[in-house]
């Protein structure tokens, strides 16, 4: 299968030629082949006009939690403690296989019709996680993501099982779309057992596993944390070896100043999610400050139960805007840093040959309409891309070379089907009493 | 023309019956006849099936600049002098009554089709921007801006004889879709004249007109006001009569507790636009404040060279969320608080008998489509619109009765003719050298 786009407005993110205007931009088999102002060689199944539209890397969203898709909305209005005990943790109680299937289908429909090509996930059901990343056809760092109460060998633990086997079976499938990641959930979730800190970062060393963990999201998390070691989150865990193979700190709200240059040190990711952390009241993370550190800053959306959106153009404007506001000054978090973040960052973030328009990258692309009255006139590309757009304009999302959505239709998920499921079992046997 | 609305979520923002189910809702000429889950009586000329649809208000975008759509993402990254002196200023001294209108055409459509049904306008070149809004079918409250930088008598002013002018050939038009309010740009642009304030503030009384200012958008205009009279923008004004009939001060960014009071007692609606307000690193206003002080606050996007979307769901999303990180508190700004701001609360800054969904209220209405994977599932229909919709999950807008656009389509827009008065005059005419 060869695809070749002509006539297309590309922004590559490849800093040797950012935006190219009446481009061709040619994709066979996984890969990109060519970029360039000139028809390349070569005979193509389909030719693609982007007339009036936007080539660019497929979004990276570098925070999710994909079942949670089913929560959305779900007890909205309640202070934290009121939404997690009397909402969130008992449909979380409820969740198996099935309704676990069903809100997958539904987060990937979602990111998918949105622009978003490649993701990063934390949770647990997660071989039926994967089975459903298979059939959508979207990119993902998949982790198994582990708590432990009380002191004991880590690797005795079910869940510990469950994260081997999912490695054993999936990592690496279909020529690297499905990554299988380590994962501490948080040190909240996990200090009575410090053994397993250093023993997923030994197994993450010597199974080549990037590692995802929740840092400092909220203050009280990473006060208590340095209160019970006298350390933060990201220095505690450096402590234990738990970053060896670098990794995806998502959050970072608390980070102090000498986290940021251990993080820079280590290519720890600081994955920030400034949705999600303003509607959980957890704060504002200091993205300039980690950005002038030389931290690699990610986006995500986080679960959409606390978003609850996973429309990732919405976090690119408000990571280009939230920061202007706060540090009240119109130069930080440009619209080009911001969109960085969302692309190529998120592809250093989960360690993938991704998030760039240039020969030899992953074909992970994103057609967007700038023919629509919102995108009109378009002054400069990339503003418009970052200020502008919202998930809807997305026309085409290709992951690997395969087209997975184009003109509102999508062609790796049966929607009908997957909001069949909900409706039939996965709502019912969750939230009906 | 009789419509009827069945089958509907109607989420109505009357207090009586906030949310009804499987409801119908009648609209005879320009207004609503009949709302209730009881089929009405009567024939109708068309009916619309609500299944899988949610009916609101239209929303009221309490503050842009209509003609300015013609500036979005123009000089985006500078820091704002440069931006204002290298880009803005310039390109507005060369508008011209054809650019103003394509501008303008183009900012309704972008409006309309995001589910906005009523708009408030500073800006000058207001018999275009009118003539524009008469064509579009949306409600608007124009307002010729003035400044005045020397002592004179406002009233021989050629922009005071212009605000005369449309005020006599638009004030009530077309059963009031046409309401001409009185505006000073703001003190910092006036103060040279404070005569200005006191026969705008009794023109406004004889003429039963609202009133448009900016009000303590930035922290230095704020505090030179202070410098220059010892009083604050609000209270300087309030001196000179100017709030005789109320009125809307965009932004609000630094006024004080004590404005606050002011504004509640004056009825002088504070609107809070916050994406602009970040945009342009201006902060961030204290709407919990507001709140508590009992001021109405409505909502804008204002001009979309600074946000740079008209999409008022973003700004919904944005100040329900927005103010819970910055206070902490995931209670601050309730979803519904956020869409009474852009429904209700923008119908009594605009003085409107709309907002809501109720018997004899003008018939300013939206279907928003709840099939999207998006909006999927609902557990709760308000969270729903706040926090998971933006303006292109709409289906149907409607104003006055009139259907304005349905299913991607303008019904009294000529999209095509408009991008190629742009296209062909109107950016060529202000950007090309």
């Amino acid at each position: 299968m060869a695809i070749l786009f002509e006539q297309v407005t590309a922004v590559t993110m490849d800093p040797t030629q950012p935006i190219l205007h009446n481009a061709y931009v040619a994709v066979e088999g996984n890969s990109i082949s060519y970029v360039g102002t000139q028809p390349p060689q070569g005979t193509f199944t389909r030719t693609i006009s982007g007339a009036g539209k936007v080539l660019m890397p497929g979004l990276v969203n570098a925070h999710t939690h994909l079942p949670m898709t089913l929560m959305r909305g779900y007890g909205g209005g309640c202070d934290l403690q009121h939404w997690l005990n009397d909402y969130i943790f008992p449909a979380e109680d409820k969740l198996d296989s099935r309704s676990v299937k069903a809100g997958t289908m539904l987060a990937l429909a979602e990111l998918i019709a949105s622009g978003t090509t490649c993701v990063a996930d934390m949770y647990y059901f997660c071989d039926d996680i994967a089975q459903c990343v298979d059939t959508a056809g979207i990119n993902a760092n998949l982790s198994r993501s582990l708590v432990c109460f009380q002191e004991q060998d880590p690797t005795q633990m079910e869940s510990w099982k469950e994260m081997e086997a999912l490695y054993e079976k999936w990592n690496g499938y279909d020529h690297g779309r499905i990554l299988v990641d380590a994962s501490v959930h948080a040190e909240y979730t996990s200090f009575a057992c410090p053994a397993l800190w250093e023993t997923l970062g030994n197994w993450a060393v010597n199974h080549h596993c990037n590692m995802q963990v929740h840092i400092s999201e909220t203050q009280s998390e990473h006060e208590d944390c340095i209160h019970r070691h006298g350390k933060t989150p990201i220095a505690l865990f450096d402590q234990y070896g738990l970053w060896q193979t670098g990794g995806v700190a998502a959050h970072c709200v608390y980070v102090s100043e000498e986290d940021m240059d251990l993080m820079a040190q280590r290519g720890i990711t600081a994955v920030h999610n400034p949705m999600s952390n303003l509607k959980l009241a957890s704060g504002i993370a200091r993205v300039p400050s980690l950005l002038k550190h030389g931290v690699n800053v990610a986006l995500g959306t986080d679960g959409v139960a606390s978003n609850n959106s996973h429309d990732m153009f919405e976090e690119i404007k408000l990571a280009a805007t939230l920061h202007k506001g706060v540090t009240r000054d119109p130069m930080a978090v440009s619209a080009h840093e911001a969109l960085s973040m969302a692309t190529v960052n998120g592809a250093a973030a989960l360690k993938r040959n991704t998030g760039m328009i240039a020969e030899g990258k992953q074909a992970d692309l994103i057609l967007v309409d700038f023919t629509a009255p919102a995108l009109t006139p378009c002054h400069d590309v990339e503003e418009n891309l970052a200020f502008s757009s919202n998930g809807s304009h997305v026309q085409l999302t290709m992951a690997m070379g395969q087209i997975l959505y184009e003109n509102g239709q999508f062609l790796t998920i049966d929607l009908e089907q997957v909001q069949h499921k909900l409706k039939d079992y996965a709502l019912p046997h969750i939230f009906q009493k």
